[in-house]
């Protein structure tokens, strides 16, 4: 159990405001704090009990915390991490939940002074297509997988005590550098939610009266924030074109073989398709 | 209230074993009978009280029958309409449950001879990633959408008495031409399984353990059965490559604007996806 005195947590949306649930439901921390940019905010997450205390100023919120999490939208993180680590008290350990790490771990090891403040990366990926304190849950993190990153440059007790952190909070942590972290997300969260994204948005309205369940889960996270994944979109651009060439290439191998009218050859694309995902339900590649 | 006294289900499993649950329950006929293919399957459906009686001949099942459904594999669909056809009282009803109506309705009618039988193509819009009796449910239909085809050689009293049917089952019942349909099932429902089948095939397997969510959700219906969907696939194809360039256009477009680092532009795709979509959860159009 990863205990601390003071916990701050900037930006307190979904994700942040499940993390001051968790918190104060596992007691992990004696003091939950807030840090908002609108008074509106504030006022949802008091009513809602995501944190103990609220501010909208970095300076008094961030001081003497021995953790601070910056749960604010991805561009936005960099300039808060330095920020924060400027009225933190020394020693104090920063960490993220943003949805993309190379540019922000960078971004964050290049402002930083060495030694006084420590930053890790971190990325619980968990949330859903809403967005907002009023959606936010104490389980939201259990059983789900947490990205933590290390670099050259971390330090390695720090490391240890965010990896407990999200572990106290139910989540399965991996350990793994900016770079891998990008890429995982690229093919297994980035793509999809721009593949659904194009699905929703290429079917011509009228013919929305005839979607059922398929179409509706295929599309759902097509119902995020706009605003916040373009953020995250434009913050790993390698790594999702990446992606997409290779879900495109898989794509079109299923279109070519239906065209043609090759039923072994679709058959055989379904199936292979059809093992990893029932590998995700069943625990194991199925075919 | 559309009742029968004989309604004989030729394939029963999710859809068809759904249908003699919901009309048993409903007491639409005096007796439901089912037309199996498998020893195995008949016992199953037997066991889950989906029909009264069970048999693997057609020729006995449809006897005296005034409703016959056809809810076998696509592909099947013709030939088994006409052997059906053969062995049924005259004035008897045929309709199906195909996921393609084009290639069946035209196929059924070649063969038909006009007068004795009358046939109505249906797709009730509904189902699961999962196949097979065992997973049939009394309220499946319930609130789904259920398209039947009315072509130049639909007899009218007939088709009044299939949208009833469907309607009684709790479906929302469009009525449109076999090509309308195709072109509509393409882009909501058969083209977001093939890229749900290629996001899910194209993932390395190494990658999948991060998998939240959204992946998920994206990707359950590639869970699906593949030569069932191979089925559908090949005899919608041309719609199918219709619907592939609508949604390749507006995914091609997001990875444009994101390769090119254009915010404004990229947000403003994603906001008209999300447009789309909210309009589904909620109702209407939200932006």
């Amino acid at each position: 159990m990863a205990r601390f005195k003071k916990i701050t947590i900037i930006g307190v949306g979904l994700i942040g405001g499940s993390i001051g649930l968790a918190v104060r439901k596992r007691r992990l921390a004696r003091e939950v704090v807030g840090v908002f940019r609108r008074e509106s905010t504030l006022k949802k997450a008091l009513k809602c009990n995501a944190v103990d205390k609220a501010t909208i100023f970095i300076e008094g919120g961030v001081k003497g915390a021995d953790l601070i999490i910056v749960a604010s939208p991805v561009h936005s993180i960099p300039k808060i991490v330095k920020t924060a680590a400027k009225y933190a008290k020394e020693g104090a350990i920063i960490t993220d939940a943003g949805s993309t790490k190379a540019w922000i771990v960078g971004s964050v090891e290049k402002s930083l002074r060495k030694g006084r403040i420590h930053f890790v990366g971190s990325h619980p990926m968990a949330g859903s297509e809403h967005a907002g304190v009023e959606y936010a849950r104490a389980d939201l993190f259990e059983k789900a997988p947490c990205i933590v990153t290390k670099t050259a440059a971390t330090d390695r007790t720090s490391l240890n005590r965010v990896i407990k952190f999200w572990s106290s909070l139910g989540a399965i942590v991996k350990v793994m550098s900016p770079a891998a972290h990008d890429r995982s997300v690229s093919l297994i969260s980035h793509l999809p939610h721009i593949v659904a994204f194009g699905l929703a948005g290429s079917v011509p309205l009228k013919e929305l009266q005839y979607a059922a369940e398929g179409f509706k889960d295929t599309t759902r996270v097509a119902s995020s924030d706009p605003e916040l994944w373009a953020d995250i979109f434009l913050t790993n651009r390698r790594e999702i074109l990446k992606a997409g060439r290779f879900f495109e290439e898989y794509y079109k191998g299923i279109l070519k073989a239906i065209s043609k009218g090759d039923h072994s050859k679709t058959v055989n694309f379904l199936k292979r398709a059809k093992s990893k995902r029932d590998a995700l339900t069943y625990g194991k590649e199925s075919v």
